[in-house]
């Protein structure tokens, strides 16, 4: 691992040509290299967080003078409460994961003496691309030593101090490691984004971990696949038959436990039959919580007559572009869902309709009593996450028993959802043969087998 | 299924909606669909042939006069031996496959009550666009219909008469199914390409079949992922312990049973220990099957001392360029493989570096009798097919049992190889609680179980 002031295309090109190496390391030394970060870590806590503490002291400032948002400066601090331990345990979780190289999951008999195999292996080399939160240089570092894949890390200029004790810490502790030294590459210089993302020869997958806005341009402008969600537009549809109490907590929970996070909720959908009944005692523990509510003209005037009067004048009205927008603050749009006719389905189909048109196919929630009609939800909502009576907040690698995690996907292909080692992996089929050639088989020549054997 | 001339953002909003409706339907309707589309297709064989033959006798006017390549006439011709057999067995093994949709692939208790699954479902909306190959409209369709994914298929010019006939009748036979009319998409627009390549709202995943022009193009311009290989630059290395007559068997069928295919060998690294034993026979036999044979000097001088006098004449002399070219047809580029000092792997290694550096991390071969070099080979290799003791043409979705396949993939992401049906699924997550929200976890709080359940 290295510090470098290297340019990006050396950067790339030795971390390429170290992929290959790592990939063929033992489990058990990829496992040994995770030790010694772990520890060097773990012993460095008290200069780490001094060093993140400078980070956070510029980002006051910067946030204070509106140059930054409130939300990147809760995520650059690594002194929150179980933090620092979580990236902790988050490298012991990955080194006690499975190996996930070499792992057959496909073996068929073509023919005899003609067998195909197939398995998994690293994809090569990752460019991870990170602002605020520091503790991802750990987990990234980690997850790439456990998959064997090479890794170039960009630190954002947000969490440059720790991003430098954290990458020099980890540097130290693979030095007496079997790690290449170049499969993990640190890129300091500035304005490398752009050049790094055209680098397809080297580089086989981006993983931005940040602002909206980073992940945009590297969807933009990079010439290789990139792994990751824009938006976090997550919402919760409460259903006529929602149970009071889960309404409260759920909504509560998603909205409140961190409103930063790309997988807090945005908007909330509130069957008609519920707008005096359930959606006050939700609206009033939200407020008590300092949660603005950003509600519809129907949802309103319930609350006006269901709230006491001092709750009710905290009301807002919603817009339409409120219902495409990522707040990432204690901010919530509230719209009423209307049957529309006499068919029992339509509620549950015109927030399927409103999710999968203004959402961002991350996580959305129902809150409902009944199985058909989650089920319904669920088939109809075109989102990697579909939860059911349970807060949007449980979309994490960490929540799902992944170890830890790159980040979440909204992509279509490769890997979707919380993305821990599965996501890192791509497979190959090796076959072999006794000097067999195509041209023996079709018709009139020998036929297929397509024999499956047991996995060894 | 409509033949439209509808504009290419019609065409594709079209599709999306369609897709939802797709996704939803049971696997008997998806089976009858493809039942009816091989019926009707079987019924019609004449009418396509007579078709194709049209496209066929123009584009041999435009193969005379340099316009297009021999490849491309080769791939467009649909009477050539069981290539219509195959289109049909094609549907019928499709149909014959698991239903790849909603198949559980993990199931973990987070907790008490809180139940995580993950399970397969239709990627959304794809988009295929080839060139002169006709019967991949057939394939295509019914990858799609099976896999619950609404496809918009966009022909090439050379393929238009059969293009057109192909897909009225699989647009006849759907019309009596459940499946949705606006489901697959048939664009026949001209230069709808780049207007398609932007859609990325509609449209999740491109598939293009045809040159590598094509395909660099789609990957240049495509708003989504592309899915497939630009290059198929496959070699084969013959080790110093190889078999000669399996050595014969599998360069002679890799270059000669369909030079024009992705998959045929381009270039064939030999060990300077058989440059007067092996390669002799193996150069013979591919001289008879009309190759021409482009050697490095080691291999010129072997082959000339070794070779009949009339056959030798037959040799040329290779360029730097041969070893990063895609021949396509009846050409084979020969490099030697000297051992740099004693190190016993020197050799297998300066052939992975090779292949490394010149191909096209499709597929590439070895001939050895060792296990040992094999693996070390299979390992050194970063190509999506790497094969011991067999040709280079068995890398294709039928043979391996696929049922029939969208393409070869070299991408590091989502499919690589052969792609069949797997390679057009994605998966989902479903969470079903009792209204538990996250802050309720942690330090001091509960802890997750993460208990793996055994699959339903």
């Amino acid at each position: 691992m290295s510090l470098t002031n290297a340019s990006p295309e050396q950067a790339a090109r030795a971390a390429k040509v170290s992929s290959r190496k790592l990939a063929a390391l033992p489990t058990a030394a990829r496992n040994a290299a995770l030790d010694a970060v772990h520890d060097a870590l773990a012993g460095a806590r008290a200069d780490i967080l001094a060093a993140n503490s400078r980070d956070v002291e510029f980002a006051k400032q910067s946030a204070a003078s509106g140059e930054l948002s409130l939300s990147i400066l809760k995520r650059l601090d690594l002194s929150r409460k179980g933090k620092f331990d979580d990236m902790l345990q988050g490298i012991r979780d990955v080194r006690a994961l499975e190996d996930p190289v070499g792992r057959v999951d496909l073996r068929t008999e073509l023919d005899d003496g003609l067998i195909l195999q197939r398995q998994t292996c690293p994809i090569g080399v990752l460019l991870i691309i990170f602002e605020a939160r520091p503790e991802v240089i750990a987990n990234i570092a980690s997850l790439a030593i456990k998959s064997a894949n090479a890794a170039i890390l960009k630190g954002g200029k947000e969490s440059t101090e720790s991003f430098k004790i954290i990458s020099t810490i980890i540097s130290k502790a693979l030095a007496n490691t079997d790690v290449p030294n170049d499969s993990i590459q640190l890129v300091t210089t500035r304005d490398a984004v752009d050049p790094l993302l055209e680098l397809s020869e080297y580089i086989d997958l981006v993983i931005p971990r940040g602002s909206n806005e980073l992940v945009r341009h590297c969807q933009r402008k990079a010439h290789m696949p990139v792994l990751g969600h824009a938006d976090g537009l997550c919402s919760i549809y409460i259903h006529a038959d929602a149970d009071e109490d889960m309404a409260v907590n759920v909504v509560v929970d998603s909205k409140t436990d961190y409103p930063a996070a790309c997988n807090a909720v945005e908007t909330l959908l509130v069957h008609e039959n519920v707008l005096k009944t359930v959606l006050p005692k939700v609206a009033s523990a939200l407020i008590s919580k300092g949660v603005a509510l950003r509600c519809d003209q129907a949802s309103r005037a319930a609350l006006s007559k269901h709230l006491p009067q001092d709750r009710a004048l905290l009301l807002h009205d919603v817009s339409d572009a409120d219902f495409s927008t990522e707040f990432l603050d204690l901010v919530l749009a509230i719209r009423t869902i209307t049957p529309d006719g006499n068919k029992p389905t339509s509620a549950v189909d015109a927030a399927i309709e409103h999710i999968n048109t203004h959402g961002s196919h991350h996580t959305d929630a129902i809150i409902t009593a009944s199985k058909e009609v989650a089920d319904r939800f669920c088939n109809g909502v075109d989102s990697a996450c579909k939860f059911w009576n349970c807060s949007t907040r449980f979309c994490d690698g960490m929540r799902f028993g992944f170890g830890t995690e790159v980040g979440i996907s909204t992509n279509k292909v490769h890997a979707r959802g919380p993305v821990g080692l599965e996501g890192l992996m791509i497979h190959e089929y090796r076959l072999s043969g006794m000097g067999q050639g195509a041209a023996m088989y079709g018709s009139g020549g020998r036929q297929y087998k397509h024999k499956k054997l047991p996995l060894l």
